[in-house]
């Protein structure tokens, strides 16, 4: 779409117009004085806690009975359920981008981290607060309707009969290296600079990457791809099947995020060739 | 996503870039001698009636036979419907947020008026222009075709059997809560100053805010999350039922509303620091 | 949503900040002179010749066997349908916007020629070339598959029984509205000058009106809300319920632009005050 | 939508506020030397593959049993698969538009060349990126479940019983036409010019083209529209219908790609008149 853009590259502009921002501290422990780093670790409980709520509601609620509106066979099905999934991160990620930078998700943070874009501290401590988020988003759905909850499996996140373990595995790393990548291309410095970078717009892609992504794969896992949003479900329905499949929810999602941080800084930053050296004459890469 | 909006808030940039409006007067009759206050209720009142014209069509029509395109069964279902609430709302807020500031909800004006955005003059008479553009375009659908709009309940909210009044409240207080949160985050003129705001994309993550916890709670309550919806759709249907739930979507929208409030200005917006004195020794937050 | 943004017209801008662009010449014969004229003819053309393409298309094959991917009973359903229509008019007016307006329909040519932003000549070329380019579409499509066409309708727009004439009066007049409301909304000038407008945004709000205005009457008259669309269904239709209802797709559209027209420019660009007198002291409005 | 934006045309704007970037070189064999290059290459590969991978996963999981959250009956159906393709194609462009342009599809490739945008060096190479990847990524969903795979067709695009070759073809041209067309529309330089370029939008109504298209026309070829869409399934797949029908899938498209790239650089860039002597006295089109 963009050979304009890309001639850009090729020596039209200078040869960095951006900046990358310094990495992260590793450690990180500085971030503790500040009330905006709790306020970030607030934000990014409140918006998984309301991520849950939404997302398993309309996973439970999706056949029950009709309040008068309508009968029982006109619920959202899974079309709707990937829509509830990818319309609140993009909903979430608009508000909290600028205070916690709406990770949401565990492994967007594990892969930010490996990225050196936050330090340990700050990737630790809101992993804690998505878990926290989460586990406490699926005991409110739980809370106003235990039966209902129940019966349609509490939005767990289980490896469907039929499917290896290896299939299960590889859609959760393949669908958690979209939205990474997707994450990393939406917040890159590079962008900014040379494409009138509107940062708002980032979440719609973002929101649009977790929807595909539970359109394709929630008849296989019923779609994890964020280890918060897997262990919410699994306490709160606390059944042996979703505890045997959980290992899955957590190893899959890091190695897909560890992947798109791999390919989008090594790869299409050209970190891999200034990391081995270069055939390339041309230095304005 | 944006460890690098962040960093800005840790100090790269000046104390404070950006510049908190003055809070609207308390009361404001002064507004009452200006025609754009006239004419802001008039949009109110019209977005109001073509919001519950659209979306109550919507959830009567969605099993009619079909006019020689299609057979029965091919309804929009809840799935729809959420897209018809959404819509509305994510066009609407863009028609009218020049004009009224888009609120079309007595929900929101509360919230507004809470953060002190509105005064009491004028959030009082928007919640009646939006209640009497709801109670008009819930009789239009009436008017069109009687016989369907009471077969199929007319859009009024009411609780779905099965669930606890504790369970419809708390569902109105969450959904409301996601809304105006949404509505804060996207009208916040921090973000604004950093953020190359686009108002204009504002109306984008409002729509879908709605259409999602539409998703969420259809099977639940309806979803009022609005009062002036619920109040025009009851109206209209006028059954013990719809009334006898009625308080339910007037105090479930406001105190969710008067959470988000809260919340936005006491906790993102550091309001709590300020009030209760802080511990950190960095100026800039 | 946009206190800020009133703040604005209540005096902290300057008496006008914007600049409304001088009417339309009211004849236009000028015009014939130039070759970008007839461009825009010839894009208007194409243009509604693609929207009728994809939109009976999807009408007519929505309940078709499947090709080996599924049975059937998965059609689109009017969901689909209504997206088909939101998102052609979302693609098309981005991609013609610029050539010729982006009108794809006689109702939006009218409304902008009675607030003279077209010409007498230019308005009734337009609505030719749109007639000329629904017929065609609609004829590739049967074309294409004249059993498939036949059998399920061929999108025409009729009035489902049950529906009074007024009732699909009244739902062509207010879906037309809510149309070019939105038009106007989004090319407002005024808007440009204080919103950092983004025109490339314009065409998805447009879009979503014409996708939720379907959701809502679709079980009434299919929707038409376009009087190029209805009267190229029914020239490859062609049965009798169609030509007698097809008067009411060209007087409903009409007189909902028309009332759309008046809404924008006399209540919210304030010219009922400026005809009538105003009661007002504060002159910045 | 706009005659203001027209109205720029007509003379308020100097003769050519906008510069066409410089035709690609024909051969282009000095990009073998830059390591940009072949990072566009491997960009292209890994969108393509992700692309059939997420697509094709949709189609065939689409009615697969629950797992534990709903009883079969729920799934997809036509429209979720739209939205999968329309979904993944805008958040792709979005992604790599940037790194290597975002064609993601022969076709688009195949535009871009004629118009001069891209070597044939680049095209012939991209085109290989794009089949490798596309037949990787169904084989990735065939390694997934083999059984589930071949059972439900395998995503490979074939006519419809009951179409003939000539619709087939047809559909295939015309669906090429709107996303070729778009793609123009949407990196067309005059654009970028005049409206506030933001190219961070574009990917949104290319994606939504590719979504409409599929609505229109999965029930009669399953919607190639890509090459290297129908090459991947296809090749997975491995049955005789879908080889004997393969031939269409590449004619189509290329067809449709060249009539859009005519269209956009001879009709309405004006190329036309420049090329035939034109009648107009107005020097300013």
């Amino acid at each position: 779409m963009a050979k304009d853009l890309e001639e850009a590259e090729h020596g039209a502009f200078p040869p960095k117009d951006y900046q990358d921002p310094p990495p992260a501290p590793f450690f990180g422990a500085m971030e503790l004085r500040k009330w905006s780093f709790y306020r970030a670790l607030i934000a990014e409980f409140t918006a998984t806690l309301l991520f849950l709520y939404v997302t398993v509601l309309t996973v439970i609620g999706y056949k029950s009975q009709s309040n008068g509106l309508a009968d029982a066979g006109n619920g959202v099905g899974f079309h709707g359920i990937a829509w509830a999934f990818g319309g609140m991160i993009f909903v979430l990620v608009y508000c909290t981008a600028g205070i916690s930078g709406g990770h949401i998700n565990p492994a967007v943070t594990f892969g930010l981290f490996l990225a050196r874009k936050v330090s340990v501290v700050r990737a630790v401590l809101y992993m804690v607060a998505q878990c926290a988020g989460a586990i406490s988003g699926v005991g409110l759905v739980k809370a106003f309707n235990e039966a209902h909850y129940s019966k349609y499996g509490g939005g767990a996140n289980t490896l469907t009969d039929g499917y290896s373990k290896g299939a299960g595995l590889g859609a959760e790393i393949v669908g958690t290296f979209i939205l990474v990548y997707t994450v990393f291309s939406a917040t890159d410095p590079k962008r900014r600079a040379r494409d009138s970078y509107v940062p708002i717009l980032a979440p719609l892609p973002i929101g649009f990457a977790v929807f595909v992504v539970h359109l394709a794969t929630i008849p296989i896992t019923g779609t994890g791809i964020n280890p918060a949003r897997s262990l919410g479900a699994a306490v709160s329905y606390n059944e042996k099947k979703a505890w045997d499949d959980h290992w899955m929810f957590w190893v899959g999602p890091f190695i897909g995020a560890a992947l798109a941080a791999f390919y989008h800084q090594f790869i299409l930053r050209a970190g891999a060739v200034k990391a081995l050296g270069s055939f390339k004459s041309n230095p304005t890469v």
